[in-house]
């Protein structure tokens, strides 16, 4: 019987949806529905006739066609059953929804888990789960949410967790970033997390792969797949379950057993994956390496319109292991002949103060700081409560969007020469805020929402650049 | 003659404006009509005839009225000729704007420093600043930007970044704090922050006080005013130049010698202030001393809606030192009748995903960890993203707004007994965030945008109160 890889289930021709039902309004339906999904689509349940101009059947086994992979949505207790039809089928994977299996700690759902494994195994079929949400595969049409972007990108996601698969996923609407596939696999009796990252190292889609995880079975097998695709491309793990109170909970969430964080940790950076600690730090970690060139120093010119500003900025940044040196005498003398007030400094920290709306000034700071050779890259923080209010103040609206459209420009362009990191705190103005965020996204520049989250990313993807030997 | 306090200036009859110009409209002026400057102002510049319905004097001399504070605009190199002309006319202390002192290093600016504070000392006025934005007091409508809340409120700040006091008064809008005295004093030539770290220690209206600070001329002073007015009441100090950039950007920004960053850390902790890292750092901790009622123990009750969420939120709890401690038997038998679906869990971290926006879930939730001996304080993540999708999912927008009011009910009648800190993150649905987010802020509820943030707060806070002994 053929062995099915993890790819196999990522391009059905064909979907059976088991056990959807309007109690949860067809929520696996209209995900397919929603992610655009080219292929044929079998709803079964008894009790429902049709929806979404469906016709539902009453058994996987009454489908007059093949089906390549079912979406399970029936409880626990009945999931054997629904398998042994995948089996008779010959369908090749199965998504199991339910929870309820081992992760629950009860004998009867460690017996079910051990029993669908059984089945799946004998019969060839693989399982995706149980207690997951399974797969967001854009291009091919799959989501575990009808609310997700319709468009792919290169991002990989390995969950153990639906939560965080849900989040990362909906969060590219917000940052920019986009998905080639996304797994939450919950439980991973069959499917687990080295499979996907095998698949996801060799995927030319994606480019960069993050990893939330809570416990391997496998231990030897995970860590081997985990430095066979650090080797290939950028891999960024959050680790759940790294305390003790931590580990109890993954321990009723996924039945895994988390394991000491340190150990772990050694061994992520061993395979020269990158540690993060907090879903946001992974999302931006990711997004730098996707909107950021190739970085192989730690020196970083910061921009702001404050004193202050720049002050903590110069602090988050040698916190997290950059630098932020001083600029050569030829440099601070071009800002000086452009940065004209008297109260800002240009020996970086850059602070712009009364000349940050400058665009002579704006543009001298972009072209100095592009080619000054003891610059590696450049942290901007760009303080809406100055231009927007300003606008407000002199009653000139089209003065910030002038503004706003140069400074982009400036970022795309040295962009291109050095990573140009932009970071938009929240403080008040949270129209404008979003707005000129939206603009520089759509503009494919990295945004993050404060300086120190910014540096973070930026420190983490230096830390990798810099270990890493450039591929040919 | 007599020396003037800084409390004298805080309660000025007359406020003159000197070098009020329509370069930057009027700045000044603007900000106090504004707020709303009950007493009489007189903008001083002989170019102008008048703006904003004020009538412009040539000079402070001309004035036909005692004054008691002026707010001067004029570059450095005339403010002598302006503090000669205030000490004639018997003001009683003067806001200094401009900078070009003695944080620009140059010999000039130190000499013009030296001499304004002669000139002040002989004659009795006192100086804010210079390098300096000066005092917002909404409850006496002063202001220096014209976009501050006007209601005044219990938070004090003093900071010698005059961006970062914008920023802090501005973020009221969003947190739902407000002000008593916010006072950006720049390079601090004579009143300092030990001066106004006195008053605020004394002012009943202010219940906390937060400060930033790079560095001071006297520690000694400094030291003895931060232990008087945080034996008085919780004063988070945040200090800036905690590295060797910082320290460097500090020097040129306010003059400040910043000093070794673990002998301050260890001062601030001697004096049982609350040392702080980052800007948001700073307003959390505030907003949950203003929110919160007094706690005194470490173990917190975490509620979410995923699993994900249960564990990374635990290992943030205890990565800041918070117990995240198993419920009791009889509160988890009390949980099971309520949150029914399986895949959830009531041990702590409360997992309730399919039982979210159950009321009878949420009711139960609240009253059981109101109740339970073992939890001291409750964190709330509120995920909208799934009441909002779900109200669109089921086309019912008023489930949502009834599932958010019940919960803002049942936050309020818990947080009477216990901290109840709520976190709304950042996904998606940013429309719905900050719809949710004003919800709670309107009703005086501590929100913030992550668990860890809620954390670290949460943390600070306890820390306080488990060091300091219950005043009467």
């Amino acid at each position: 019987m053929k062995k099915h890889e993890f790819k196999d289930l990522l391009n059905p021709e064909t979907v059976a949806l088991i056990g959807s039902t309007s109690r949860n309004r067809f929520y696996f339906l209209r995900s397919l529905v929603s992610a655009g999904f080219r292929g044929a689509v079998y709803p079964v349940n008894p009790k429902v006739r049709s929806a979404f101009g469906y016709k539902f059947y009453s058994s996987l086994l009454d489908v007059p066609d093949d089906v390549d992979l079912v979406i399970s949505e029936v409880p626990a207790r009945v999931t054997p059953k629904i398998m042994e039809e995948c089996v008779r089928k010959e369908v090749k994977g199965v998504v199991v929804f339910a929870s309820g299996f081992s992760e629950s700690g009860t004998e009867e759902g460690i017996r079910l888990e051990k029993e669908i494994v059984k089945i799946a195994r004998d019969g060839g079929v693989r399982i995706i789960g149980p207690n997951c949400l399974g797969i967001y595969h854009p291009e091919h049409g799959l989501a575990f949410r009808p609310d997700l972007p319709r468009d792919p990108g290169p991002v990989g996601f390995v969950s153990q967790s639906g939560g965080h698969a849900i989040n990362f996923a909906l969060i590219g609407k917000v940052t920019g970033l986009r998905f080639s596939t996304v797994v939450s696999f919950g439980n991973g009796c069959d499917v687990d997390a080295a499979e996907i990252l095998d698949y996801l190292a060799d995927d030319p889609k994606t480019r960069v792969i993050a990893v939330y995880v809570e416990g391997v079975r496998d231990g030897r097998r995970f860590f081997n797949s985990l430095k066979r695709a650090a080797a290939e491309k950028p891999v960024v793990v959050w680790k759940g379950g790294r305390t003790d109170s931590g580990s109890r909970a993954a321990a009723s969430h996924t039945g895994s057993l988390a394991g000491s964080p340190r150990i772990w940790d050694s061994m992520i950076r061993q395979c020269n994956a990158i540690p993060v600690k907090t879903f946001y730090e992974l999302v931006d970690t990711v997004l730098a390496f996707i909107f950021c060139p190739r970085v192989e120093g730690r020196q970083v010119g910061l921009v702001s319109i404050s004193g202050g500003s720049g002050v903590v900025n110069s602090d988050y940044c040698s916190e997290v292991g950059l630098e932020v040196p001083q600029l050569s005498e030829s440099a601070r003398k071009k800002l000086s002949g452009a940065v004209q007030n008297v109260g800002t400094s240009v020996a970086n920290p850059i602070d712009l103060a009364g000349s940050f709306m400058s665009p002579i000034a704006v543009k001298t700071v972009f072209e100095t700081l592009k080619e000054e050779s003891g610059v590696d890259s450049i942290i901007f923080e760009l303080a809406v409560q100055y231009p927007s209010f300003y606008a407000d103040f002199i009653e000139d609206p089209t003065l910030s969007t002038a503004f706003y459209n140069m400074l982009i420009e400036e970022c795309r362009e040295a962009g291109k020469v050095k990573p140009v990191l932009i970071a938009i705190p929240q403080v008040a103005y949270e129209d404008a805020q979003r707005y000129v965020r939206d603009l520089f996204v759509q503009a494919k520049l990295p945004v993050f929402p404060s300086v120190e989250r910014a540096a973070t990313a930026l420190a983490n993807i230096i830390n990798y650049y810099m270990k890493t030997v450039q591929r040919k």
